[in-house]
């Protein structure tokens, strides 16, 4: 590989820091998802010796220039990941099936966004608020939730935590950055053409999404419910441990451009009071508390665009359920929903001394 | 009052017809839902001699050109009934307060858009396609629904009489123009400004609706929920006959110009099958089945914005509960959710002999 393709951090501060400091892949890096890895990353000060940034042959060897520095995209590929210490893999499925295993082998950790491996027994699948624990015990890869479970969990978990949760309800309203850049060009392109008077066409979503919402998020399954609705119900129960949740959702793509919202009829084993839900949400770390009806005050996903936390709002006691509350989530798909919470991930696990870097480990 | 304020219709066609027509009237015939009412009573053939046009002192005197025919705009007051036969209020609460007596007291049937007299006993909350019994046995004052309520309604209620229904989750997609014609002013404006890289500003919604959801419809109670969640509650009871219930919505505003969606969770008391779900939609007149998710053929606002029947699809058996269906629909919230179904009140009682006019009963 040529030296000038390893796309080093020009603050890299020597060899204390390259000791201890980690090289860092990203596999998609080009994609909304992986854009947003390369700045939480440096935002964030993770501890990073090297970035390289990976993407498919038509993009590699082109130049781009992140937070002041030049990289090289490289091409993903088996063999890159050989000098690779900790890779996130933010390509979709079909690049993870192809290169995850190679990257095991090599030894770098893999923490994918994709859902291929998600469900699989021996695949943790983490929100480190909530079960860090798999970070401890895997096999080289890390699986990352769907973004829509994800943003939901920031409010379900503490509630479940106090009272104890035996099912939910719940309906999306979903960005079309989920779906994708090209999904974000698609609303842009919809909205500058209604304002020219000129036609509205539509290539990603097969509807326009201007002005429109688009009850479907995936591909339909046998049952009637799509490959999302599906999601949420498998991945809540993996992730929260309660393998016999009863989840039913409906998830719709809206047109807003980021962050995704989820409003939530939950019933609980304990008797509920919005006191304590409100207790128990501020002191959970992955949300903030925006719960002040008199002031109007609540979550909306242009306020949670960018934002660490997920905001959760209109809690109240649920007119249809025994022990039911009800809530308003709204988080940013990007970020919690995908790069952030992958980045959380690694974090945690340097923190720990769970993810080291090779070199360290050979010198040992 | 003067002759030329009485806006007679052209195509009156003489002594038989004017006998047996009625003279109409539109109160707040210059908002969103008035103005549709005078599209609607045109459209559909409505048997009417005179159709006259209401409004605050602000508007009258003005002259309007509608389907070919000038109108003068005469002032919404008391002593304005006097020759009126059935009167469409669609206005807002409190013109509703002030002047819907004076109009009772005229003998002029009120059909009222607004939700002051919903929820009186004496007072019948109609759709014609569920409960036309209301339209026989009144006081002068015939309630509609609110507009969520409606479009609900079309699919929960053939699924009822098919099921039983027990219990429903809900979670709305309101579009602007349910708000009025300034809000659909506001989020062209926002559109307009986003487009444009002008500041985008707010007055009618307390956030920005452009690119964004807001949790709020109508104002808060002291349960947490909003009018709107409540009136969805209190009315579907009402209307579908159903007193003990059990309703829980939440509903949102989206950056949708016309027509709201829902998504449902019904519980049912008999076991539910897929296949009779679809066959109560199709056969239900107010519903049309929209529902091939092999083809993904579902409803969408933009499809259902200008269409008499509200769509229904998405159905599949609930996965969190017993004997359950979840089901989307979209409707016009400015049709079915207003002037189409005051409109289609009035048909019902006109076309079985339940309002005739004035001057035809005072010559018997």
């Amino acid at each position: 590989m040529p030296s000038e393709a390893r796309a080093l951090l020009a603050d890299s501060q020597g060899e204390s820091i390259v000791n201890t400091s980690l090289t860092v892949g990203i596999v998609g890096a080009t994609g909304a998802v992986g854009q947003e890895l390369v700045r939480l990353l440096h935002e964030r000060n993770f501890p990073m010796a090297s970035l390289r940034l990976f993407a498919s042959a038509r993009s590699a060897g082109k130049t781009v220039e992140r937070f002041g520095k030049k990289y090289v995209i490289e091409e993903a590929k088996p063999g890159v990941f050989a000098d690779v210490d900790v890779a996130f893999f933010a390509a979709g499925g079909s690049v993870t099936k192809a290169l995850a295993g190679d990257a095991i082998k090599a030894g770098c950790l893999v923490i994918d966004k994709s859902s291929v491996h998600r469900m699989d027994a021996d695949v943790p699948l983490v929100i480190p608020e909530i079960n860090p624990q798999g970070l401890r015990n895997h096999r080289g890869i890390i699986a990352n939730p769907n973004c829509s479970t994800a943003v939901t969990l920031m409010g379900l978990w503490p509630l479940h935590q106090r009272f104890g949760l035996k099912r939910y309800f719940a309906a999306t309203y979903q960005s079309v950055s989920g779906t994708g850049a090209e999904a974000v060009q698609e609303l842009e392109n919809q909205t500058q053409a209604y304002v020219k008077g000129q036609p509205i066409t539509h290539k990603v979503y097969p509807y326009q999404i201007a002005q429109n919402c688009i009850p479907q998020v995936d591909s339909f399954g046998e049952n009637g419910y799509t490959g999302e609705e599906h999601k949420m119900m498998l991945e809540s129960r993996k992730i929260m441990g309660l393998p016999n949740l009863k989840v039913s959702t409906t998830c719709v793509r809206v047109p807003v451009v980021r962050a995704h919202s989820i409003a939530v009829n939950a019933e609980f084993e304990k008797p509920v009071s919005v006191e304590e839900a409100r207790k128990a949400i501020a002191a959970f770390e992955g949300a903030v508390l925006v719960d002040d009806t008199a002031n109007r005050k609540y979550p909306t996903p242009l306020d949670f665009a960018e934002k660490v936390k997920c905001g959760v709002g209109r809690l109240r006691v649920d007119t249809a359920l025994d022990n039911g509350l009800s809530f308003w989530v709204s988080g940013d798909n990007l970020w919690k929903g995908a790069a952030l919470n992958a980045v959380q991930n690694a974090e945690f696990m340097a923190r720990e001394g769970l993810l080291k870097p090779k070199r360290a480990l050979a010198s040992v």
